[in-house]
């Protein structure tokens, strides 16, 4: 069913696990960019499942497991970190033979451990998306000018590998092939840190709230982008948390330590001390090669 | 100079001290609105002066700070914190009598303490800007829909207090009359932190892209939002800092303490307590009263 020709590529059928705002956005530009004969949306409410249907993410929608995997030549897996964790093994015994299994979690090690070494699947993480969920907030652009992560293992047949670079590319993302541990403890300090920062920094101000009145009409910018992420599903973030344990715990040492420098430098009222440490962030974040 | 009547509002002669972001949009703002007869703008660079004189900043460019003081009615001190407190108590000595004179430093106890009860002086901070800088960022826009704090001392006129809060609702603020001492305490958590954080974050990203050279393509829209203010001027949060010192060390300690709620949390793996952390940090996002 898959093409190896240049231009249309052809995914056969696509079987979307999950259609919320990945699932939607990807089922969406599959759609758009007619690559798929045919797009399966799986989940578990009709309602939702008909939502998508709606807004035209999909062009069926299944709430059995078995009966969409079933068909499908590609299977994607967009629900939580701890859902794909729990559901994958069982997943790959029910795709067809030659099916390519990929995800879109957050963290790559746990979920590459529950695959336990299947040449058909591939982990991925498009670095897509937002502080909204949902099928309504899909978006067939959502992938352009994206990185979109992809971890192989030793064991991924190098097709398998090059179906998911390729679907990922024609929906708009740039490929970044790398290991899983490697995701991870990036992740950990550009995604994994910044949600837990964020929420950190929320629950502090409503804490201060509580003492002063007037503290939410006396933040304006820059709490309200250090807070966006805040709202995030706690679901989704708890999943990332338990399964990229050792990196994040590595990643708030890091942090720790990095505030530390700028706490005894205003402890000791050290003007070129804490001027030093601002220059530095403002140095870095000028340098830095995206975003 | 002052008119009593509704409308129009008039400010006489405002000299504006520092035309930067915040100088040239408030010189913009009172001359677009014709709040003032005539708006000078006191500057130690003429080159600058004149960039703000041809984008409509000012109506007089003047380097020469005591000329500019004599002649206003109200003088509006938009430098650095530092600078303010360094030139407040001799600049309090040049202007004339009945003149009013505010600043928009983004901390106030520290000024308030150098204006030494000055019944004239009334401290102000418009909470707006960005991580932008310089006059050529200005817009007479800028402190529409904004919170403008007002600190008055026990010792300040209610005349010069009522001046200055007609001031930032005619440019388009809303004004917050309340103490030195709980702005600083709101501040800390609402703005100096989450400016801290953000470079704290720029740093430790920095250092792992020495480790791992792809981290700036596995950063996205999360970490954008958390380092944006990182690109902001060093000097201007080192004088935030020093003149916060107490106010943004309780906020440090503040801040460890939620990080480490969740680290214990994620170092059990306890997911339900990962879980009500994010919850309750999304609960307080949603509950903001602004931003």
């Amino acid at each position: 069913m898959i093409s190896n020709s240049h231009f249309p590529v052809q995914f056969g059928t696509v079987a979307i696990v999950g259609v919320g705002l990945i699932g939607g956005s990807l089922g969406m530009a599959l759609k758009a960019r007619r690559l798929a004969d045919r797009v399966i949306g799986v989940g578990r409410s009709q309602e939702r499942l008909n939502a998508a249907l709606a807004l035209g993410a999909i062009d069926l929608g299944l709430t059995d497991l078995s009966e969409g995997l079933a068909e499908a030549d590609v299977i994607v897996l967009c629900t939580t970190v701890g859902h794909i964790i729990g559901t994958l093994p069982e997943t790959l015994t029910q795709v067809k033979s030659g099916a390519v299994v990929t995800d879109v979690g957050s963290t790559k090690g746990a979920i590459m451990a529950a695959a336990h070494g299947n040449a058909r699947f591939v982990g991925g993480h498009p670095m897509a998306g937002s502080e909204q969920t949902g099928v309504e907030a899909a978006t067939p652009y959502l992938f352009e000018e994206a990185t979109w992560a992809i971890t192989p293992s030793a064991a991924t047949d190098p097709d398998a590998l090059h179906i998911v670079e390729m679907l990922a590319r024609e929906v708009g993302a740039t490929t970044l092939t790398l290991s899983p541990g490697a995701h991870d403890a990036m992740l950990a300090v550009t995604s994994h840190l910044p949600h837990v920062l964020a929420s950190a920094l929320m629950r502090q101000a409503a804490a201060v709230q509580g003492i002063y009145a007037e503290t939410d009409q006396l933040s304006a910018g820059s709490f309200a982008d250090a807070t966006r992420v805040a709202a995030s599903s706690p679901e989704l973030w708890r999943d990332v948390c338990l399964s990229n344990r050792d990196a994040l715990l590595a990643a708030f040492s890091g942090f720790r330590a990095e505030l530390a420098v700028l706490e005894a430098a205003v402890a000791a009222g050290d003007a070129s001390a804490i001027e030093a440490f601002f220059a530095a962030g403002a140095q870095a974040k000028r340098g830095w090669g995206k975003f």
